[in-house]
């Protein structure tokens, strides 16, 4: 059956297993100190320009959200993030059970507001009982969100000033990033990424790896004895190749880039396909996540013919629903999609 | 300085400290497995009516509800507070830091409601990525709230039905129980809090004693090995006569509840005294803890001569104030303050 | 230059990568939930002989170590292990930093026995503040050993025998599981560590996997909402096809079996070569991890042309070093390393 | 009946009682931001002169070794200890569970060395898996030890000067300092303890108080936002005015070293006692803990007419027995105590 139910069906490009293949008896140290991981660390620097920047790899996104966000604070610090962040709804509560409150603050379609965090720190700043509080010690977003809408270079600055202003270091949780700068809409590159985040990470796991994200810590702000850091989180690959080699080529001639770009171009001519049928937008969605608004008898009768995730509840009579592309998705699978509905 | 602070500016009740005085050099046991706790367990059980209670003394209350609360749920599990909830905001994280997420829901001044529960419930178990998050594991309520909100034995009851229909234990904080049983809006009994309740606590550092909260499970429900859990938590007193005696003296001709009515009846006293005046309440507090809207001149003029606690904002000339009675305060206290305002 | 620093140099057996070759883009559900995965349980059920098994995949062994430990503790048990395994020396503190105490008994090459569990079991009873200990909670045995070393099938039937007495769950970590069944002086099957232990893990890192471990419940065991454990220690990939695929193609044709074998002749020959040119065993260790005393002048000259883990002092001339072998090792690297000593 | 089980066993001294009354109504800031706790503070402070220092109040031994070794270390970090220090043994896993490995190390009659010290750092600086071990973070000692035992001043300047050598805090618990002080053995003063250890405590629950321990930092080490650190540890008292009064008395007119003094006096003439009929000491005291070695039969007999604690079998016709005295050992229960054996 027809898939869009994520951005993670399918395994690796080709071209990722083909590097894995061609470099898989040549022997190489453990634990992410290997050749491989070396190169497509100069790699990502040279592509990021931050050569001060130092970059580990991760095997998936709660995982590095944890790693990162429990290296960085303080115990009685806690993360700013928007009330649907990811690390706030969807990771089983993996911050906190490395014993750091989420901090929630309002956001609109998964986007905060440099105002929003700045209200927040405010009024904590004010409470009289500000010592019984959680600090606030990071602000976490991600790009795109996980509603696949994007912050504006000029959103990011707003945002990285305010962090800045108030010595708190600015996190991006990049799972879809590839998917987020290859959009029409986006105004970014990611060396403005690299300029505005003092950490982000690159995800693999959805564009064209098997597993892997890549922590990119832009102001040599890696947590001291970062390795035995991630090692007690469990997180350590004995074979850092695995996530070397792949970045290696992910980040070989452009590669992330050319296939993030497919997904999106994917995505608009879904888009396009719905709206000509009539269907409504639950709003414009700039990357490969596209939301709809469907009617449940609708729903039920595409549900057997493709997979896709319902969302959330619009009205009595509809409700939200996503279709994901992704580097993967084929477009003869768009073309029967759209006959489809 | 007139001080109306908080309600735990003084010591303790004076016949406390003479049951201390009186069983100072009497030998007893470690660990709270004297004869003194022994008694005042008694005495406990036998005014909630609930013979096959356990009850267990700890020292404050946040240490209590991060006790209480880490060792009912399971490491997947959250609990459900209000959002203003004393665990969700006052706690410096604590419970967090104990690794559980809390899992608030709206709240009206400081109450939650059986629907709220059942809606978050329902929310939950209808997300698709279900797994992907924290599950309920329990519902924190206080009582009296933060804001001294009450609920009534109806709105108890309603919470506990849905508590048990979701197999939830339900946990009332009651820091200040006695100041919520006496106020002259409560229509529950110290029984009905023991039937409804699958675990409530008795404070004590607010109502009369130097510190001390008597945590009660109703339902045969003590966590296994509870002793090592709270040695774990570093909670567990050598001395556990210190809480033992203190309770003891407190369940002895209902001292508790005396005092605790005594605090309400200075806090009716205050709150006419201020109507009369034309001072306008924030909204109308059945309990020891009263809020006042004051113009942001009449507040820096009274703080010149008496302390209280400026809340939060209320318009850009008025804040809120809180000015709290308590088990100590003297009669001639509120005479002063009525005529300083 | 030849390497024998340790069992994971290089990258995957070939079948292995074929196989993810060729199912790389049949779209799957994510985080195991695949039919890849069901395939590769139903397989390793069958083969270790456990129809009630439930078995998951996880990344590595620490993080196996890790969530499995937490996953089945209280929260005031600790984990039994021998003060050499890997959970109390080399894990970065992993189980302590879930929260538990490691619980160090004496072993002897890697081993502990079942007089050592008991009457750790007796002296922990036999305290008279043993409500103030950490209490036993399961027991970790590592097989191969850190060292090598392998328990006999009545060694491990002794210690399953003391642990159902205490009612203590036994668990083995495999991570080099194949390197011990495949020994010439191993006397058991994978169903005869089915049948003793009530948790054990298959690695598939250190023997033909990119990555990957099999984690096997057998008593019915696995703990609840295990899911949504392993996603809050950040260890939920989201392509779970990814380990699935790997332990499908390593359970079929016993291939996994196969090339542990071939890590057995590489260490056998490599061990017949080193005593025919006169070197001394630290311990004569029947897997794929050989140690040998040379003098520090060997070491350094030897250090120019090969990699080996220094692994002791000795004495003052001496030190033990660790030469090993894998699946993945060619005779030829063998042949080779026999002329340089 | 008669009890020397503990040196926990009554209230707190009539003066430390009197201090309570006296200040009973007085009204004061909650959280330990009172007026008694300032002058506390200052008196210490002057006694152990040490301008500097900055000193903070808990309730018991286990909570401050928890709270003070946990806002000590980094999370990759543990805390070198005697194999039966109090943190290794008896604290139910307080430091594990608040995420830190205790790094036991050879003692001898709960005494450690600065050579031991400097070895475990150097086998741990020299393991070629060091990224994969937890690191050492600061080097915990008792004094008197679990045994009753006293370091020298020699001594502690040895662990001192390793301690700085390699840049590791050494924090001492002085559950009982009072009774090592004050013992004929020592030749330390307060000033010196001040002088060699970077955190060490002052206990009062065993020494006079009801409940109460002075933790000193002595190099302005105290850790950034220590009140919010004690938060979320659930260990901040409302009412901090009660340990701080406390310990106001017990530094007046030196009242906690002489009444130190009085229970090692008490331990003194038990020791002689017992030495004149015959008794064998397990090993010379020079504490308010003794230890003497009594037959199976002769403990049975006892024990029908006086508490004490079976410490540890000796051989199989004898245990080692602990007798306690403490500063509110009457010399009548002595006397009644050498009648009866």
């Amino acid at each position: 059956m027809l898939s869009f139910e994520n951005d993670y069906l399918e395994g690796a490009h080709e071209k990722v297993l083909q590097r894995l293949i061609e470099t898989n008896r040549i022997q190489a140290p453990g634990y992410g100190f290997d050749q491989f991981t070396d190169q497509a660390i100069q790699q990502i620097k040279h592509k990021i320009k931050c050569p001060d920047a130092t970059i580990r790899f991760l095997v998936g996104g709660t995982q590095t959200n944890q790693v990162v966000i429990n290296s960085m604070l303080e115990s009685y610090e806690g993360v700013i993030s928007a009330e649907t962040g990811h690390v706030a709804v969807h990771e089983g509560g993996a911050i906190e059970y490395s014993g750091h409150k989420v901090l929630t603050i309002p956001s609109s379609e998964g986007k905060i507001t440099a105002n929003g965090v700045e209200d927040y720190i405010e009024t904590f700043n004010s409470d009289f009982k500000r010592d019984h509080m959680v600090f606030p010690g990071m602000v976490y977003i991600s790009h795109p969100t996980e509603y696949g809408t994007l912050y504006s270079k000029s959103e990011l600055e707003a945002l990285s000033n305010v962090c800045r202003k108030h010595n708190l270091p600015l996190f991006m949780d990049g799972a879809r990033l590839g998917y987020g700068l290859m959009s029409d809409h986006s105004d970014m590159t990611i060396e403005d990424v690299a300029n505005y985040c003092d950490i982000f990470y690159i995800g693999g796991t959805k564009i064209g790896a098997l597993c892997g994200e890549a922590v990119v810590f832009t102001k040599q702000n890696e947590p001291k004895h970062f390795t035995t850091r991630i090692k007690h989180h469990g997180a350590l690959l004995a074979k850092g190749r695995l996530t070397g080699i792949q970045f290696l080529e992910l980040f070989t001639d452009d590669l992330y880039f050319k296939i993030s770009r497919h997904a999106i171009e994917m995505a608009n001519k879904m888009k396009e396909g719905f709206l000509k049928k009539g269907y409504r937008l639950y709003f414009d969605s700039p990357t490969n996540q596209q939301f709809f608004i469907l009617s449940n008898d609708k729903i039920n009768e595409l549900k057997q013919k493709v997979k896709f995730a319902v969302w959330e509840k619009y009205d009595d009579q509809h409700r939200v629903v996503r279709f994901a592309t992704s580097w993967a998705t084929p477009e003869e699978n768009i073309n029967q999609l759209l006959e489809l509905i």
